[in-house]
């Protein structure tokens, strides 16, 4: 299994799949260079005079609600219908689900589309249950990523998707197996979008295998050991974050391996 | 004095205020790392829709108007009426005031919404006077701080605002006393959006106390300080950025006391 | 010829040039960064509102399509325009060309206002010069800079701009000469943006002399040699963004005059 997964890792820098990009404003400049650092060809593209094309060239979509308004809404419905029209991988960032009856009523829609992959930390992937159900109903916002399980359990269920819920522990779940992984470190949460950089090169992943659910735990292990390894040389969250994407671009099997922490379920 | 800026620091970090920014495109990377790094939470959002709900939730709203448009600046208006008519702390970065009709017609729009304070440096100061009023005619628009205080003095009067000048010494204006600050480097002025950062820290401080004055003389010596201490360990622009949020995240009340360079008048 | 170049370096320091940028949201801040690092003036400016006046105040204008959409495209017409009609240089920057109909409908309407300046990849300026022409047909999109040189001559040729196709080595092509400038780094395409980075350089350059071609000689040597230096203190593309900032600001004039690789041909 951790062989399989450094095996994606190296499958992402053969194939270089070109991964199209919806996401927000304040970490467009991270997440193409993550892309860039894990091997992967980033395209961030949102005019919705030109999605349709943009979709059929790449490997796979990522669809992050972070900045939306009314205008990248649509255009982020119109790469979700047309990935899974014509059967491309997309995963779905649902940051700050609960926040607003916009980003609630526009993460509804995105749902139709079964994404391939959710991924959001715990208080969003039970918000997002919520939106859609009253399964949850009562389960607290500020929830530990273990209490989002049944949340998460809902959305696989209910949309075919596989669910990755980040946290201090990272859990992924399908509907016959359970991933956990404990990389990462407590810095991270100081820099501002590595949930989305993680949910970028789960893309990536998704671009060059069909078995998603090992795909997004090698995305997620390859982050959290980069985190890890990048916040020894680290002083504070500025340096984290540059030496991040240098950790994701210059990691070794040796490294890789040694320091995944994964359980099945 | 020295001290309660140290525990306002420690506030924010104790606290962790939402701040909800409706900023520049140039600056969303760095201004919410600021925020994370002084020990805030940051909220980046500007959709029309969704407006109203975001500002309920923050404890400050921030509106710089760096690379606005015309949907933007009605975003930025109805942050505005919104945070003055439930009584949020608010603060108006004024980026290009005077460089263009568009820009000083938004500005002076926001301005009836009373924003809690203003920061800008002197010729924006003096450009946002100027477009409401005659009284700073003929003032050179690439004044030093110290020429722009007469203009924020009419802001402060006439929209019950704490003024803050930033420049080489920070000068903060409100109806009854007057901060200087001597901190920061002239290499922070070859990184950009510094001032925005500086802005945005403002926001924090006044999400977490009602004394203002304080609140801004804190965050601007705080910003000011890291500079400092971060041009040490940089070779450039680029090394000053990183180690400047790292200073901001992990500075020590020894290094804020002994650095502190405030006088009041 | 080499001393020219540096004295260029050193002329956009003097003059400080205020360069007017519509450009991308992936690289909007490292842009401003590398303006102020080679001691230009960024604006980053986009409402239609305003354009007019901007243009005005600049010594020069960007246009980069990276991630247009309706309404950017508007204001990149009504800029290359305004640009045009009241003789200031501008610079296109064609990302993307070739990947959807609606960049190429764009870049098309944007020639006519006859660029002073075009840079972009081989693929690019293949694409684009496609787009108006069938003259190029058959001609590999994955091609290396030698072989878009027939697109950079048709596009130098009919509208009237300097070309500049960057790749390993890059080609400068006007009506008379032709340089070929071999310096840079393979792991500079590993950061994202750096293209956009140089064209903005360029932008800065052309906002101080009228001798076109030494200023983009002159910008590509100074964003090639800054990379290659700054590569050998970083340990991947996460520090190698900020040491490129460093060096753009620091790099004296033994290091430029010895690293640099120019040829006329």
């Amino acid at each position: 299994m951790d062989k399989n997964l450094w095996e994606l890792v190296q499958l992402v820098k053969q194939h270089s799949p070109l991964v199209h990009n919806i996401t927000n404003y304040v970490v467009m400049n991270n997440t193409a260079n993550a892309l860039l650092a894990v091997g992967a060809s980033p395209i961030m593209a949102h005019a919705k005079s030109e999605i349709h094309e943009m979709v059929n060239i790449a490997h796979s979509v990522v669809i992050n609600i972070g900045t939306l308004d009314e205008y990248w809404s649509e255009s982020m419905l119109i790469a979700a219908e047309a990935a899974h029209s014509v059967k491309k991988p997309w995963v779905l960032d649902p940051v700050g689900a609960g926040a607003t009856t916009f980003r609630d009523a526009t993460l509804n829609q995105l749902l139709q589309y079964q994404p391939t992959v959710i991924r959001g930390n715990a208080s969003e992937i039970i918000a997002l249950a919520k939106a859609n159900t009253s399964i949850t109903k009562g389960v607290d916002s500020t929830a530990k990523s273990s209490e989002a399980i049944n949340a998460a359990h809902f959305l696989a269920d209910h949309y075919h998707a596989i669910v990755c819920i980040s946290g201090e522990t990272d859990i992924i779940i399908d509907s016959q197996q359970i991933f956990l992984i404990s990389n990462g470190h407590p810095m991270m949460t100081k820099v501002t979008g590595l949930g989305c950089s993680a949910t970028a090169i789960i893309g990536a992943f998704i671009g060059i295998t069909e078995n998603i659910s090992e795909a997004v735990a090698a995305a997620m292990a390859l982050i959290g050991i980069a985190g890890e390894l990048a916040v020894l040389e680290s002083k504070g969250p500025g340096s984290l974050q540059v030496n991040l994407i240098d950790k994701l671009y210059n990691m070794t099997e040796k490294e890789f391996i040694s320091y995944l922490k994964i359980e099945r379920k």
